[in-house]
């Protein structure tokens, strides 16, 4: 499954700019990592290497849309996203994305951000439409 | 009060590469418009022109953040924000956002994100820390 | 349709003790207006005179509830539910509902909650699960 | 500090009606468990025992407030709340909320709100107003 989660990533053009890293995918505990490291044109501030609030909430939709992927094997619609940031976010992050529960028309991820020193930056929590 | 949004805006890094546009400031209202024209790069998936997700939902902390600049003539924290999919955005979009309470520690802004058709395609209102 | 929805509300049991009231109901406009008469053991502190945050969150969900009930003419399930409280809500308030988007699957209503001053004192948004 | 939540949940007028329980409070992880068992004026629907989902809502909003007071030995304001449901609820259920961040200005709660075969039936996120 982690090559077609990957396969899925990379081939959804904003990737291809935004760039988020597939880590690792655990069927059994239904999740998901993917990385993201911090570049000048992600800032949210000319003055600070912090990263812009709204690549956060891309990055918890994008890792939300993973952990579903990886039980289905294909994409689905995001119905709502929700992000707490908890404080800034610098240098390389990572989202780890756990669906909370998969139905047949919604499938509901919790995501939690993460810095290079396991400070959690950001939390979210996304509904997808899973019907096929 | 206009230009101080738009330089806000157009200092953003991330800004540079989204080119967001600002439309209008409306101070009576406590409200903003921008506007965001599609581009492939900002596409979901590889054979749809239509917005990612996570586009939309920093436009609108953009524009939820650009409407309190109005207010208070400086950038703030996002604090949360929430977002709901209507249907699929393409085109140009246009997010219009209303400051529904300015608080001395909280803002809250309401969010809506029109196509060109006036369909709305998505709403979202989002928090943020105004102490100076 | 107001007595569709008049005995909805009526006939919930969790509704008899609460006693939120249906003033009307507008079908060209998809929205709802419930009130809900303040009394001492809906308060949340045993010294002010103001609502328990619960029970606000629980008259945003009664209300778009209800706004899709307008609608639909039956009942259906709250997928989730979201409010921002804005200030302290005493007295009489008024939760006004009106549905944003009506689905084959999915409903969603925007709901604001005044006092009898014409602040609000919260606002919500609530999502349905509408297929039959 | 059990007491002192207790006493805080014991003094709330609405929670004289509702009747919450707090089994425990662990210090350490910042985390409080509130029960409630169902009777049928809690009841959504006249033919089914099931709880409403505004005392679902209700409840993780007296769940966080108590993990809030569990750290701070004093009661907050609420900001905002979101719950999504994942199951119909019935029968005595659990819930468990566990603060994600307490700082100056802002405290986030984590709420999962189990039944009694350990199904989770709802989760929820809400921000409190830590400043003093």
């Amino acid at each position: 499954m982690f090559a077609i989660v990957r396969d899925n990533i990379a081939a959804t053009p904003f990737h291809q700019w935004l760039m988020p890293v597939l880590l690792s995918v655990d069927e059994a505990a239904a999740s998901v990592v993917i990385e993201l490291p911090f570049r000048a044109e992600l800032a949210g501030q000319p003055d600070r290497p912090e990263f812009h609030g709204g690549i956060l909430s891309a990055l918890v939709d994008i890792a939300g849309h993973a952990a579903i992927v990886a039980k289905l094997g294909r994409g689905v619609a995001t119905l709502d996203l929700r992000v707490d940031y908890l404080r800034p976010a610098s240098g390389t992050i990572r989202a780890a994305a756990t669906v909370v529960k998969l139905g047949k028309s919604l499938g509901l991820v919790d995501v939690r951000v993460d810095n290079a020193r396991q400070q959690t930056v950001a939390v979210g929590r996304a509904a997808y439409f899973t019907a096929a």
